[in-house]
């Protein structure tokens, strides 16, 4: 068993996985986490499965070469398309994104169809590499045959929140256009496939609203992921660390671009001060 | 002198540069042009300048490895950051977009200013890395010591061409947004300080007029790049190719990601469609 003392390791293509280690961070304050955003190679998105695939373990690599106990792809297009591959390979645990948030999304759609009296289906955006690798309605078919997944490529996002346009016309007519299409097949809840989605989650949510007449349900799949490694640790499937552990609390994160121009979306997506920034090389 | 023969060697970050290559096959049609779009990594302009030191040294390698007779940089941010440093380690001609962009971008703001009697700045769009290096005031101030420089930084503009969205609503708003702060600092005429924005010209060019309240002349650092590759071979300086050479008018692109996802954005920027793709490793 891997000790409890080791840390968890979180990875993305960038810096929107801090998203995730915020979740984390509150709900395990104990634990030790590593996090490397592939800075100097953002995003992954846009770019053919093998690339993600070889990026993904050239990630993996760096963390498991410090010891990490389990690994969190905080990245849906990786999620997407090499969790299997990385689950393979690794002898530790692999918790992706897509399953956490396939899960959230067939119970949100479960509530509103039961509120509606009528079926629902689940609305997905995410990049391109997201979207056509299937991965969410194969997600959702394994929890139940009933439900609809419709899906719909949102590229300019990312670039938006990295700009950090978070609010105002352009953000709220590029939200218009990815979900006006979205809403037409009948989404009823909207999964934020990305993890850098949830910082334009305001202006999602209004514009979804006003296209449908009505509140559209918003899941976070960073956030359903942090709530399931949450359980992982609870059930003792990762070894929780002692709350008296010297590593407590502690986030260390590795870049692989010059650190610096990006803090301050860094600090966007953590919602603090980003500390212990290091930079290595994967190539 | 290396043969006449040997192809031109073109990269890019992506295939932005294929602007250039269009420019290029109808000025010099017996010339063999091989283009390399580091489409893995793309996009580089938002990458720290060590970062793009290093992928531009790897895309160099290809190229001189296939025996070109000259490197054209079809890329500003390259051009900004690692010109001087390719120029000093290979020994054959390379020439960069920022030079020849500037030179024209200067001739622009004389005529403008001899036209408007009074003095006319120098307005520069391009991605972050163009803009932080400081590469066009410098090399404005190598032609002119009156002429001023102001630029700006114009991220998203990267991702919307490549996403297509090249008229209406979000690009009128994202490129207002740029060129407002540009045109109140003064500048008089325009450069397009990037290979992707040639593609959004239309909306630069009515934007630009709306906001000045007169044609704003349009700089195309692109456009400028292959006139100078051209005059570089009508000097002399690199080898022309014999008419009736058997590589005549043949066109190899290479790229880092799969082929296949990209090829409508590559036949925007040539114009025409792509021939021949070959992946490459650069890793």
């Amino acid at each position: 068993m891997t000790h409890s003392d080791a840390p968890l390791g979180v990875f993305d293509s960038g810096l929107g996985g801090l998203t995730v280690v915020h979740a984390l961070t509150e709900a395990l304050p104990d634990e030790h986490i590593v996090y490397l955003g592939d800075t100097a190679r953002v995003p992954y998105g846009t770019r053919s499965a093998e690339t993600v695939v070889r990026y993904a373990r050239g990630c993996a690599k760096v963390l498991t070469g410090r010891g990490v106990k389990a690994l969190v792809i905080a990245c849906n297009t990786v999620s997407a398309v090499a969790l299997e591959i990385l689950r393979a390979e690794l002898d530790l645990p692999v918790i992706g994104v897509v399953e956490p948030g396939a899960r959230a999304a067939a119970e949100a759609a479960e509530r509103e169809a039961s509120l509606r009296r009528e079926p629902v289906k689940i609305g997905v955006l995410g990049t391109p590499g997201t979207i056509a690798s299937g991965a969410y309605p194969r997600a959702v078919s394994q929890i139940s045959t009933r439900l609809e997944v419709v899906g719909q490529a949102a590229p300019l996002l990312v670039p938006l929140v990295e700009e950090g346009w978070l609010e105002g016309q352009v953000p709220e007519l590029a939200v218009r256009r990815y979900l006006e299409p979205l809403l037409a097949r009948g989404a009823g809840v909207i999964v934020l496939g990305c993890t850098h989605y949830p910082l334009l989650a305001p202006v999602i949510r209004s514009v979804a609203a006003e296209l449908a007449g009505r509140d559209v349900p918003i899941v976070d799949s960073a956030l359903a992921t942090a709530k399931d490694v949450v359980t992982f640790v609870e059930q003792g499937r990762v070894p929780r660390a002692a709350a008296d552990s010297r590593h407590a609390s502690r986030l260390e994160v590795l870049v692989t671009d010059r650190p610096g121009s990006f803090l301050d979306v860094a600090t966007r997506f953590l919602g603090e001060r980003v500390p212990d920034v290091e930079q290595i090389d994967l190539a």
